[in-house]
């Protein structure tokens, strides 16, 4: 079996293989090909961890695994380590034996701006030019990155709750040659495209705050009772995720779902519309948003990607097992 | 982290120190320190592959993880390998990193042998001598090798539906220097401690096959649909489990259950028994149960032991990761 450990993630795989792998896996999961398993999550009533595993199959790629790993809050202030810690385990589809083990810190933030960008590339306005950022972490930084790359943007505009954190992003857009504005929340109505990013319990992005046009792909949503964007603007929108069932129960479409104002049918997978078989965004007018839950599918594609370079690149470390 | 591969298992681990293992994550599940996660298992839809993962979290243990893998059924035909196929892995419940992977097959066969011998030792009568066993499979060496260990039995009879099969268990017992006999189902009634395993779907142990003051291990059924033990007997029988949501569930009791015969209130843990907060056997007359379905913190507590004694012994490989 192959070992990639942490570490060695960043000299093997970017923002655009990453890209490539998610968009690919978005297309077979819409085609049937590829399917998550349900999702196990648990609060191990230790460190006040969340701990748990996004498991699943891509019969087109061959990749069976999972990412097994959590949350650890108290990692960073205790013991200098990120709090976010996963590992993903890719298995022989063929023979049930262990094939992989690959460090998946990196890949999750990789492969979580992949996402975004993937509904960027197939939902937002060919002509958008201001990128509206909503949060200011690290995973915000990744967010950017992607995205940036996928449409010709001409400025990036910023808001988060803690303003302090915005140089994160600044930097980024700075480092692209762009101009970086701080703005409101009202400000975002010069956004051509927003990406949510946040951990946050209540809607930060009104109806009012976005213009018609706008793709919005709303990324901080995984958990029930997480909100980044009222209900009514998710409503007033053209919806699109990685996965409905996440979308409808942990997704930003929740409390839509909730309070009524959607169904479950309104909202098309990202993957149809990469396979041509939902028409995605229909007028300039429309406003499109993405809820991006993350599913464990990104993480084996990633992961896959990084052992199929690994090999290539005479890296691969070899265990016998 | 540490790695000890398939082939390193068995030379570091023994029924005894398995069993040790089984029987203290059984008490602490019973105390309330130890529980399991929900079970994922998942028909691939390729190669007629069940595939899946067992996690838990074992706080007095601190074992944290999982098994993953499943049945591969063409694999021994096709390609010369087993056709239960799975591995182990810990993770630091301090921070979340991984921190051991284990091979699990001779695991699985280990620690499921050491749960029909913990419900031996706690539950079946002390004057015990003679075992009946009924299938005579590979898991059925290993149960009968354990189960040996733990009653002063005089002699083993034995029965399966494929009687060619019988010389693999009768080997076992000719080893431990005690006669065997063949026998048909009604002659079970000679038997003091009956062990099912066997992967059937309907029952063969009938009420009338059973005397008064037997222990039955059913260590079989892990599966909806799956039965061994006539659900009459079932409810006539005192009964215990590893863990009660799995017994009424997947387990031998699914049946009874379902008949309305017994309740889920019925139903005891081993574990209780273990910890002296249930009295277990109560007379010398009294049928007892256990319905054994197999729980993933068997596979953690004796991948843990694996891990402890490969570091003791020196011969624990490790891996920067």
């Amino acid at each position: 079996m192959v070992i990639v450990p942490e570490g060695a993630i960043a000299d093997l795989i970017d923002a655009d293989a990453s890209f490539e792998a998610v968009e690919s896996v978005f297309a077979a999961m819409s085609r049937g090909d590829a399917y998550n398993f349900p999702v196990i999550r648990e609060a191990i009533g230790h460190e006040d961890a969340l701990y748990g595993f996004k498991g699943g199959f891509d019969k087109s790629g061959m990749a069976l695994g999972l990412k097994a790993g959590g949350y650890w809050p108290n990692n960073l202030e205790k013991r200098g380590l990120i709090n976010h810690q996963s590992t993903v385990f890719l298995f022989d589809p063929d023979t049930g034996k262990v094939k992989a083990m690959v460090g998946g810190n990196l890949l999750t933030a990789l492969r979580t701006a992949a996402s975004s960008s993937v509904s960027i590339k197939h939902l937002s306005r060919p002509d958008s030019k201001v990128l509206g950022m909503i949060g200011a972490g690290h995973q915000a930084t990744f967010q950017l990155r992607t995205a940036l790359k996928h449409r010709n943007f001409e400025k990036v505009i910023g808001w988060n709750y803690h303003p302090d954190m915005l140089p994160n992003i600044e930097k980024i857009a700075t480092e692209a040659g762009l101009p970086f504005e701080a703005v409101d929340l009202p400000g975002m109505v010069e956004a051509d495209v927003i990406i949510s990013i946040t951990s946050a319990f209540s809607a930060s992005l009104m109806a009012d705050h976005v213009s018609p046009g706008t793709h919005i792909a709303a990324m901080g949503t995984d958990t029930k009772g997480k909100q980044e964007v009222d209900a009514a603007l998710v409503a007033s929108a053209t919806v699109f995720t990685d996965e409905v069932a996440q979308s409808i129960s942990i997704g930003e479409a929740q409390h839509a779902i909730a309070a009524g104002t959607i169904k479950e049918s309104d909202i098309a997978e990202v993957g149809a519309v990469i396979n041509g078989t939902h028409k995605g965004r229909t007028s300039d007018d429309e406003i499109t948003l993405f809820d991006g839950t993350g599913v464990g599918l990104q993480d084996l594609a990633v992961a896959a990607k990084v052992v199929d370079l690994a090999v290539e690149k005479g890296v691969a470390q070899r265990v016998d097992f």
